[in-house]
C-alpha cells in the first residue's frame, strides 16, 4: 500500500505547564519543557500546533493603543463599525483591503493574505501592564516563525516535527469560530489527492484537503479559548505524505475566489 | 474548576473492518462491530463521526443520472457551468438558491442551508450498477439521522453518544476542503463563551466556537477521502459541556452573513 494520509489512530495531547509568555521568551524551550512534563518524547511525524496568542507574546506583537493616532480614514471607517478608532488605525495598517465594515464589525485582508475579523488583533488574553491600553497583533511572519521553530526543536530534540501556528476565526456561511492555520512547515498544509483513485478506481474530482487547516481545527478543541492555558497541542499518529507547503498555500488568491 | 472543554488529551480511532454499505444496511450495527474490531468499548461522551457517504448509501440516496428530465432553467446552467443537465437538475432540485455558476463551478444554497459546491452531490467513491449512472444525494435529514443512530446506538450499547455526520467541503476564501458536520445530536455543535472569562478576568468577545465542525474537521484527518474506507471516527476524550445543539445551528442565516 501507497503511503496513506489515512491512520489508524490520532492522538492530540494538550502539553501541560506552559508557563505565560513574555516578550522575547523562547518558545522552543517551553515546548520541550511540556513535552517533558507530558511524559512523552518526540517522534519524527509529530505535529506541533501552538496558539497564535503565545507566538505573537513571545514576539513582542503587542500595541499600547495610546501610541496610535488615527487617521482620517480610520476615524471615518470607525464612525460605521463603532469601533475604537486607533484600533480601526492599527486595522487598516495591518491589511491590504478592507472588505466589510458594519456596526460591530470590520472584515478585511490581512497583508498575509488571511481575511480576517479585525486584521486578528485581540484583546483578550492579553495582560493588562500598569495604564497601558494593549491589544496584540498577529506574528509578522507565521510561516517563518514555523520553519524557524521547527529548526530549533529540531537542533534541539533530533527530531523532525511539523509546526503549525493556529488561530480561531469567524468563517463566510456558518456560526461559530474553528481553527484555521496561520502558519505551517514541515507538512503538505494542501494535500493534494490529484491522481489518487477512489474506492473503485476513477480519479478523484475533489482534489486538495486543507490538512494543516484540520490539524489547527483539532487542536483548537484541546486549546479552549478562554482561560484555559493550554496553548501547545502534540499530535501524534497522522501519516504526512506529500511535499510540504507552508500555510500561504491555504489562502486562495482573490481571483480565484468568489466570495469576497 | 467549571466543567471544561479542554481535556488533556483527545484521542481519534478510525474503526477498522466497516464493509461497503447498501442501502437499507444498518449502520449502528456496523458501528458497534467497528468498536468491536478496534478492540474498544464505547463511554459516555464518545463521539462517533460518521462520513456523509456511508449514511447516504444506507438511506438509499442514490440517483440514476438517465431518469432525470433537465428542465430549461437547469439546461441554461448547465451551458454557464459546462456541467451534464441531468446533474444540474438534481442540484436545483436540492437548494434553494444558486449563488455562483461559471465554468466547472455550481454553488448553491442546500435546502438544508448549507453552501454547498454541487449541491453536496457526488459521483466518487459511488459503486457502479450496471449501465447505471448513479450520482449520491446528501441525507435528506443529517440532524435527525444523526439523532435516530444515538438512540439506536444508545439503545444497543447502553451508552449515550454524541453523533455527527460530517462531510468535505470548500470554503471561501481558502485553499482545500476540510470537514463540516452535516448533522449532529448530543453535543453542544455550537459551543457558547460568553459570560466565560479570559485568562485575566475579562469577558470574553469572541463567544461561540464550532465544536461540531472543528471535531468534524478532525475526524476528516483520519477518513481520507480517496481509497481509504474508513468511514467512521470514534473520538474519545473530550468533555462536552453546555447544551447540546444540532448542525443546523452551525448555519449562520442569509441575513446575517456577509459573504453570500
Amino acid at each position: 500500500m501507497s503511503p496513506s494520509l489515512s491512520p489508524a489512530k490520532l492522538q492530540l495531547i494538550a502539553l501541560p505547564g506552559i508557563p505565560l509568555v513574555k516578550p522575547g521568551d523562547d518558545l522552543a524551550h517551553f515546548i520541550l519543557g511540556g513535552v517533558a512534563a507530558a511524559d512523552e518524547s518526540l517522534s519524527t511525524g509529530d505535529v506541533l500546533v501552538i496558539a497564535q496568542k503565545i507566538v505573537s507574546k513571545a514576539e513582542n506583537r503587542y500595541v499600547d493603543l495610546r501610541q496610535v493616532t488615527p487617521s482620517a480614514r480610520a476615524r471615518e471607517l470607525a464612525d460605521l463599525c463603532h469601533k475604537d478608532p486607533r484600533l480601526v488605525e492599527l486595522i487598516l495598517s495591518e491589511s491590504d483591503e478592507v472588505l466589510r465594515c458594519q456596526p460591530g464589525i470590520v472584515i478585511v485582508v490581512h497583508r498575509l493574505g488571511i481575511i480576517f475579523a479585525n486584521a486578528g488583533i485581540d484583546s483578550s488574553n492579553v495582560e493588562p501592564e500598569g495604564e497601558a491600553e494593549r491589544v496584540l497583533l498577529v506574528p509578522q511572519d507565521p510561516d517563518g516563525t514555523c520553519r524557524r521553530l521547527r529548526g530549533e526543536l529540531r537542533e534541539r530534540s533530533g527530531v523532525d516535527l511539523a509546526v503549525i501556528i493556529n488561530d480561531s476565526v469567524g468563517r463566510a456561511w456558518r456560526n461559530g469560530t474553528v481553527g484555521i492555520a496561520l502558519g505551517a512547515s514541515g507538512l503538505p498544509s494542501l494535500h493534494d489527492l490529484r491522481g489518487r483513485r477512489d474506492l473503485f478506481g476513477r480519479s478523484l474530482v475533489v482534489t486538495q484537503e486543507g490538512i494543516a487547516d484540520e490539524l489547527a481545527a483539532a487542536a483548537s478543541l484541546l486549546q479552549g479559548q478562554a482561560g484555559e492555558g493550554a496553548p501547545v497541542v502534540l499530535i501524534r499518529g497522522l501519516k504526512l505524505a506529500g511535499a510540504a507547503a507552508n500555510a500561504a498555500a491555504l489562502i486562495r488568491p482573490k481571483a480565484k475566489d468568489l466570495f469576497r
